[in-house]
């Protein structure tokens, strides 16, 4: 389900990137998979807890499974979401640069990628890395929000397409912070911390 | 916490319609009850799921409200991002009217409010009310949408403004889709039932 995700974020930005109109509506059309895995993951997760009573790490990495499958399923939503601004951004002529688009792209599927290495590997170090890099995706954002109001203002014109730019910029943060939530929740798994709302400590 | 959800979301709607600047920035500052509440409530469901082993509706019970914890607490996040819009959009001349955002508002609270009453009455009917809802808020986001671009094209002054409005009207509908997530939930505790990723059903 993580790869299926990863790979529908990577389609959908490089589908962005390359006005590339049939990858986009592959991506449009190919939410089913995730949608299913997302009942399935959760029904196992409730048996599992119903029929074996798990205890201490077992009951641990249970209740993170529940959780991690509720962000990826976000993130497949979030993959279509990139893809139908997309859909409109390769209608119109391209807004002069990406400004910082492909470089959220990279980030925020990276950020995914070691999330969900970190939960398969039971690694604590990787998890609090990508809470680090979080800050810069955020920093990204406004970045992309100022550069973007600024050409919006001189250029009424481009107003739609630097538009559809702003929401991706804002689709790719939230991957983001579901990569984040998974972070969390391995750190939780792995040594019942909680380092939600708070700096991740010392060790990081 | 579902209160404090409500509150907050309330608040910011209110404040950016009534341009009040005190509001906005009390809604700003106050996020730290809810991230408190979000950690003690996972503690406790972990503590109930270790230490009594709950079976069937009991266990349904807990693993819903794992998932309506979250759920909350992005909500309360969501109303962080609206006062954040509120108050840049304060410092603006204001946009000739507000489209349909006050009454985004109005139904995004009522699906909050209607999600959170059948949880604590155990309500599938009034659940299953919520997830029609769903379907408005789409169309009015999109509405929203459509109106303020044209309105943006023609007044580059105004671009400003109503981007801001544009991110309201969707964090709106993202609180929209978490009260779907909680009513989703209360069916499949009182119920068993798994109604996500496809229509409601006969019974709706």
């Amino acid at each position: 389900m993580g790869g299926l995700a990863e790979e529908r974020v990577r389609a959908a930005v490089e589908g962005l990137v390359a006005r590339d109109v049939t990858l986009i509506d592959a991506v449009l059309a190919g939410d089913e998979p995730i949608n299913a895995l997302h009942i399935e993951v959760d029904e196992r997760c409730f048996r599992l807890l119903a029929l074996h009573q798990p205890m201490a790490t077992d009951l641990r990495a249970i209740v993170a499974a529940v959780k991690i499958n509720t962000d990826l399923e976000r993130v497949g939503d979030l993959a279509v979401n990139i893809a139908e601004a997309a859909r409109r951004y390769a209608g119109h002529p391209p807004v002069k640069k990406l400004v910082d688009i492909p470089m959220m792209g990279t980030i925020a599927q990276a950020m995914l990628r070691d999330a969900l290495d970190a939960f398969v590997r039971r690694d604590t170090t990787l998890a609090r890395q990508v809470l680090n890099e979080d800050d810069r995706l955020d920093e990204l954002k406004t970045r992309v929000f100022r550069e973007l109001l600024t050409y919006m203002m001189q250029a009424p014109t481009a107003v739609e397409p630097a538009l559809d730019l702003i929401l991706v910029s804002r689709h790719l943060e939230r991957i983001g912070d579901h990569a984040t939530n998974i972070a969390e929740d391995v750190i939780f798994m792995v040594s019942a911390l909680d380092v939600r709302h708070h700096s991740p400590g010392p060790e990081a």
